[in-house]
């Protein structure tokens, strides 16, 4: 069925729930090389700001990445987070992100009852949701909250994406997120497939959300597009810090919300404290011209970094790269 | 009546009309002070990259405004734009733009007959409906293209757009321009005025246009979405140049329209050559939380200009003074 928009421009859902994922999605920019001092103020912001959930990072396998090479955000330990949150007494809840085939998790995710995370969330490819419905599961079994991103759907097939959804929707799984990880749908193409997400998810009772990316400026435009179709877990971070052209920034986010609990003055505060520095600092994250051309090709993102790197600027040579390499 | 989309995401609309208003709404940032040899690299682009219109800028009263204070694309002389242009034997039209009260347009704007204009943009007020359409007149009894701009109508009650609305259908004017002068319009806003525009445009056989402002990082989402329910006059500029947040990158819209007469390779060698030139001597245009800020509060960018203009960051506070003088 075609849905039509939910709620109004003066009103407020009460199911919305904001994720920030500064930490994670802006750890792919830095290394996870942020100050402790930036983390312990982005967990106070997020508070202040009425943020319903922080993601910190990723848990990532230490037999695969070598933790040497990464912040300790890559890998959020128990005992790091709890140096930052203590026993997290507050309303905004705590997320790590698990990618299938990159972690232990029968290891690494403890009991929930002996952690401080609240939910974990599964980053899984269309063809690993088996595997990702094990990690589900799993979670579940130890007492966590779940949602589940499916990544890079903008290659997938029709086909496809309804047996994935549909395998997805009978599992525990609480929220499925509809993810633009290459930034290269259109609000018209977010319509179309909260419409598919959001029929499986009343089919199983379950919740949708949106991650978007800002390549061609559409991230806030997709998130609030999603929303007010019925998506209610949408992510965003501060500035927009994530990887390449980065994502939905809390700043507009927030301003757009009517629930008197969203308080973007604070976000605002830490902006002006930290993010600024950080660019000084060297971390480069952003819409520019590569990641436009990345995003409308429906390619991913890290040639368009590399071009970057390099301080190149011949876009038309690299737009002739891209088409050669990805058509 | 509610209308659906227009064309598709693969095809192409042959009624669109791409307009590039980087010289004279990022004119607004610079003071008109571009040099010979970007107007001319801009023009040979936009010729390059099948624009089909190309404004120069204002037509300005020398009486109001002192020339030896702005760039001579402030007032676009005859023989200003020929010696750019020539008698411009191409397929880019020409525009200037005219905002009511501040163009002695009876005497500046010559007979179609001796100018190479080819297309007079009038810039209003609701208020000031009736002194455009005297222009409106003036500019088509000599000759020209005609469209009209209703500036701020994010702040004009329905019933006084109605009646504006129906006073232009009734001119001569060609185009009617839906304006977002303080970028304070989300999509579905600009969805429920296209309609409006839209059917006051089919009783009079006229068309719609949209200028967006990048406020909230959604002037290219509200102008795919205009043009989505059938706006065909899009304006844009390079890399989003324009007052305070800027406008909609051409960039961007050009690799969104589907017509193989555009060619956005073309836009990005001129942005290669030209665009971090400009911000590197000192022109300031983009996104920015000020101007997020008095988008949202739905008020004049000037206080958030001023702002950046001084260098602060305290966005809080700002915050604050907006609240106390604009709602």
């Amino acid at each position: 069925m075609a849905r039509s928009r939910q709620g109004s421009l003066v009103s407020f859902r009460p199911d919305i729930k904001v994720v920030d994922c500064t930490l994670r999605d802006g750890g792919l920019v830095n290394n996870f090389a942020f100050s402790d001092e930036f983390v312990k103020d982005l967990y106070l912001a997020n508070i202040k700001a009425g943020v319903d959930y922080m993601e910190f990072g990723y848990k990532a396998s230490t037999e695969i990445f070598n933790p040497a090479q990464f912040g300790k955000w890559k890998f959020c330990k128990e005992q790091d987070i709890r140096s930052i949150v203590g026993d997290n007494k507050t309303d905004t809840k705590i997320s790590v992100m698990a990618d299938v085939g990159r972690t232990d998790f029968k290891k690494d995710i403890l009991n929930k009852k002996d952690s401080v995370i609240d939910l974990i969330r599964v980053a899984t490819y269309i063809n690993t949701i088996p595997a990702a419905i094990e990690m589900l599961e799993d979670a579940k079994k130890k007492g966590y909250e779940t949602t589940v991103n499916i990544m890079a759907v903008s290659k997938v097939n029709d086909d496809d994406l309804d047996g994935g959804l549909e395998l997805l929707g009978q599992s525990s799984v609480d929220t499925i997120y509809l993810v633009d990880s290459f930034g290269a749908f259109y609000p018209e193409q977010v319509e179309r497939l909260c419409d598919k997400y959001l029929n499986m998810a009343a089919k199983y009772n379950k919740k949708v959300g949106i991650h978007a990316h800002n390549n061609q400026q559409l991230a806030f435009a997709n998130t609030i597009e999603a929303l007010t179709m019925g998506a209610s877990y949408l992510d965003a971070t501060v500035s927009g810090m994530g990887r390449g052209a980065g994502n939905c920034y809390m700043e507009l986010l927030l301003s757009f919300l009517r629930n008197p609990k969203y308080n973007k003055i604070a976000i605002m505060n830490f902006v002006e404290k930290h993010m600024q520095k950080l660019r000084d600092e060297g971390a480069v994250w952003g819409y520019d011209i590569p990641y436009l051309l990345t995003g409308m090709l429906n390619s991913h993102p890290s040639s368009a970094i590399q071009f970057i790197k390099e301080n190149r600027t011949d876009y038309a040579m690299f737009y002739q790269e891209l088409i050669d390499n990805v058509l």
